[in-house]
């Protein structure tokens, strides 16, 4: 998968990520948020969600179906939590704004739980969450998404793969930093078995009839096996009402495709800060949490496993790696921004596909 | 696994579990409250949780490992936010505080959370989950346990299978409750499987040296396999800093199991309340919530399903039908809580196992 990659300085594409928004009515400030957001998930190793959306983002706005000012207005709070609405426009705009909230409240309440609705794709949740830790707080986040999972013992999509994350601080170098979908694996995955010719295993995905498969093929015309089976999907059903229905957003199969210029998503997330202060001593806190994390590190290793990893330490290392040689950019996707920004008339400095 | 029970009304069973608990000093009104958590496992059909578990309450109060008397103490409190501490008593009589007392926040702040240390097993998280239903919230709780789930590429239990459970209210006959462990399975259907000499899938859990078995007794030796690979990992690792480390309980490897009478138990637990009504309005939250359903419940079909069920759902109907029928109580449980009561002088009117 990492064939036929460029290497480009984390700056070079936060600048041209920017200035390609810009270009298409996005205010500068607003713009740097979303080049961020988008930027971090290709850091931490997460292209699916990073630059490659970039292109899609660009023609929602300007097809009209989504806002390049995202302006955000409160529908109702009360003590700890928040409704917003982001009226259509970026998700990352609103889920930053949203968990800057979220820890506000916290700081008073102990708790902050702030929700959106009428937003879109706001990237990787792992970016919110880990907004709250340098405020020593665990951040929550949970968005929905356009339907690719079946209900267990369906056969079509209903669900989307319905993201959660939690971010807890550890007060050490590394904090721990969950971000999972409710699917065994991202159809990216599925997409590049397809692509090379081979056969996937069995409990990644049904086929269009609703039984289990190991032809890629056929699962791209199925659907996507939730974790755990029946656990999996009860995931997702609970991000879709939070995160849909509680915030007055899309939901199932209303929710439209990030890629679908036909109509507008109105995606809806939920994120939460829990202050560990109003609960622990800080210093007790952390003393607890190195001794569980070292039982984790130094826990006798299966056949083969070099290292027993906290959740989301190899996106950690793969961020300073990265940050120090250049991100590895898909020669197909660096190309598709070069054309964007040409496209657009954005002074990018990018090196050539 | 259903053979050998003897139906017993659900108020017998009810009854004789109070009455056993007030013979060993736990205070009416409490034993009252243990007794109806304990109940609602069975006749949901979770027996691992129910009263399979009464003994071991018993012989952990009798060894003064678990106070009779649960008084809580408020530690901590913050706005939305509580920490009480349960002083070593039971997990139900804090639990059941721990909701109504997220409840009543939730109720001023839209959101309340409340953590619970040093308290023990509390029986089946959606109980507490549910309670918030009736209130037009949603209930969430997750709780640690004595680890049985080796961390993700490792070979000892280091991590319970941490629970977490999220009840939804819909306005309809049945609610969403969603009560799921971060394991692919629970130890007892592997101790069935090795009971009955038959063999396991692969991907249930790992033999004492990390490798995937198919063999239920080199399981038993071995770990659970969490859901999802590294996500169950992540999952219940989260939780046991939420329920362990947050609370200043046990967590990981210095947390007993209920049935090690060598040493007292520190569970930890969280419970949140969201209230629905700080966001929506309830008509229009019910109206989106009984749209979702029918797009669930409606989907197409795989191949020899019969019917789509909501989380909770089939333990919804389990609980109708037990209500009705008597719950089927295993004669070995049976005769246990018969001895139980014969050993304690306790007055109960249970049948003959």
């Amino acid at each position: 998968m990492a064939e036929n990659t460029v290497l480009v300085p984390a700056g070079a594409l936060l600048e041209a990520c920017g200035r390609i928004l810009e270009k298409v009515g996005v205010p500068p400030e607003q713009a740097r948020i979303i080049a961020e957001v988008t930027v971090e998930a290709d850091l931490r190793g997460i292209g699916s969600h990073g630059l490659l959306r970039l292109p899609a983002y660009v023609h929602r706005v300007q097809a009209g179906l989504m806002a390049a000012d995202t302006r955000l207005k409160v529908v109702r709070e009360r003590g700890a939590t928040v409704l917003l609405d982001a009226q259509g426009g970026f998700g990352q705009v609103a889920g930053v704004y949203a968990m800057n909230q979220a820890i506000e409240r916290a700081r008073q309440h102990g708790v902050g739980f702030v929700a959106v609705r009428n937003a879109n794709h706001f990237g990787i949740a792992a970016y919110y969450t880990m907004m709250a830790l340098p405020h020593r707080m665990i951040g929550i986040a949970a968005t929905n998404a356009a339907p690719s999972m079946a209900a267990w013992g369906g056969t079509t999509a209903v669900l989307g793969t319905n993201p959660i994350s939690v971010a807890i601080p550890t007060g050490q170098d590394v904090d721990i930093v969950l971000d999972m979908a409710s699917s065994v694996v991202a159809r990216g995955k599925i997409r590049a078995a397809a692509t090379k010719g081979e056969r996937i295993p069995l409990g990644w995905a049904l086929d269009a009839e609703g039984r289990p498969t190991e032809d890629p093929q056929a699962a791209l015309k199925g659907t996507l096996l939730p974790i755990g089976g029946p656990k999996g999907y009860g995931l997702a059903l609970v991000v879709d009402v939070l995160a849909g229905v509680l915030t007055g957003s899309d939901y199932s199969v209303y929710l439209a495709s990030v890629h679908d210029l036909s109509r507008r998503a109105s995606v809806g997330f939920v994120m939460q800060a829990v202050d560990v202060t109003a609960f622990s001593d800080w210093a007790e806190y952390t003393k607890d949490i190195a001794s569980l994390i070292d039982v984790i590190r130094n826990s006798p290793r299966a056949p083969g496993v070099e290292r027993i990893f906290l959740p989301g330490e190899i996106e950690w290392l793969r961020r300073q790696q990265y940050w120090q040689s250049g991100v590895p950019v898909p020669v197909k996707v660096l190309g598709e921004l070069q054309e964007l920004a040409a496209e657009l008339g954005a002074a990018v400095n990018l090196p050539s596909a």
